[in-house]
């Protein structure tokens, strides 16, 4: 048994998609939540950028006594897990491993889709873990730049021309390879299941990466007897790097529920 | 004359569309350009961080000898201008002055619309203006966060369903209100002139605030006879604090050319 918390950092807040499924998947965590609202996207700068910024984004949630890291972002996963990985002496789990190779396992056709931000898609990481679990795999990978502010403006529902259309024009291509498998490989594309599910057909299974990161920190945590204490009911604490003023109600998009804990600002250039 | 280059920064590419009005106004004139693509948007950031990100950008500005330096940003022109303005001793233009006494001078029924990023809109700054060059001005300020990513990602065509859904959504209580005039507060939205000019009706005057700090830049050097040496055909210099790589083909959407001159990339957080 172990109740120490699970440390969760993203870009921004869509890694709270994540923080999602851990409540659902396993209520009994603490999580200390870091959103680097100030730095956010992480999907178009440098690799270099990229891996400064995760070390400081972990530096900062090592000041807390963790017993696990999660990497909620598709961006730093794929560009700097083993970096960051290596640095640490506790476990540092990304979004790509298990996602991919629950793709690589559950397709039948062998055609799987990837969708994601220019970054994750540009470093290959993705395919690198499905091409291993599964030589036979033909990937389609597509960058969706417009999904994100999208979602953030909270165009997401099914019967919206503009996600509708969006989505149609991005995911055509997708559709007439004949994928039986789509990727959601970015944090805020869970928010578009609905009408991704609906412009794909039902036939096509969609992967949550944030679904399946916490499906592997669980099973992990059982494995090493590492689970919180099972009549206790997880905390949640909020930090982000820009001002806290709009954290609430964007967070609560993402997080499914209304955010009632309190909510810090952390200088995190300084860490 | 005054043959030195004017210093042009914004916090990312949007300001091009400012450099494009230098282009057709003053021909002759030299612009060195710094677009802060490491950091952008700082339309979401806090005042602190705006006003130190637009020290920096004009810290490395200033390493070039400029006769004036223009703040092509609408956020930082409204946040920023005037401490800005006290530390140098050239000139520096600001986007929201000029516009803002252009629009209260043009407007017939005092009813003046401001779109923008959250940030400037949020400063006032644009209402301030209007509102003490003509105190009988309603004026009716909105926010359009989509705009940009919807620019970005080239949804700019009239007949675009995407782009035709958001304008209407965003600028229906705009047109209710019987705004006579419309001031385009960001560096992006003079891509949308087209689409937005179909929407508001052609009654509506719309103000491109890159054209009138142009203007405004223009009338200064030549009351105080530096304009450039007729004869010369101005150059050009551009800058990034992100990777250099996809520059050209955003900017020549934004400078409305093809991009031929080099790119190079600057250590913005060294300045």
């Amino acid at each position: 048994m172990d109740n120490r918390p699970i440390g969760v950092f993203d870009s921004g807040m869509g890694g709270l998609t994540t923080v999602r499924e851990m409540a659902k998947q396993m209520p009994n965590e603490t999580v200390i939540y870091f959103g680097d609202t100030g730095r956010v996207p992480y999907g178009s700068r440098s690799h270099d950028t990229i891996v400064k910024y995760a070390r400081q984004d972990v530096a900062f949630l090592r000041t807390f006594d963790l017993k696990a890291i999660v990497i909620a972002c598709g961006t730093v996963s794929s560009a700097a897990l083993s970096e960051i990985s290596a640095e640490q002496d506790i476990p540092v789990f990304g979004v790509v491993g298990p996602t991919a190779l629950r793709a690589a396992e559950v397709t039948r056709n062998n055609r799987i889709g990837l969708i994601a931000t220019k970054a994750t898609v540009g470093t290959g990481a993705y395919e690198r873990v499905m091409r291993h679990a599964n030589p036979m795999a033909e990937i389609y990978s597509l960058a969706c730049p417009l999904f994100v502010p999208l979602v953030e403006n909270g165009r997401t529902c099914p019967g919206d021309v503009v996600i509708e259309t969006v989505v149609k024009d991005y995911l055509t291509p997708m559709k007439e390879a004949g994928v039986d498998t789509l990727v959601l490989g970015c944090t805020h594309y869970p928010l578009l299941t609905e009408v991704i599910q609906n412009f794909m057909g039902p036939e096509v299974t969609l992967l949550d990466s944030g679904a399946e990161v916490v499906r592997q920190v669980r099973s992990r945590l059982h494995a090493s007897n590492q689970e919180a204490d099972p009549d206790r009911k997880g905390y949640y604490r909020w930090y982000v790097s820009d001002s806290t003023e709009n954290f609430s109600e964007l967070a609560s998009r993402f997080l499914g529920r209304p955010v009632t804990e309190p909510v810090s600002q952390v200088a995190i250039e300084r860490y």
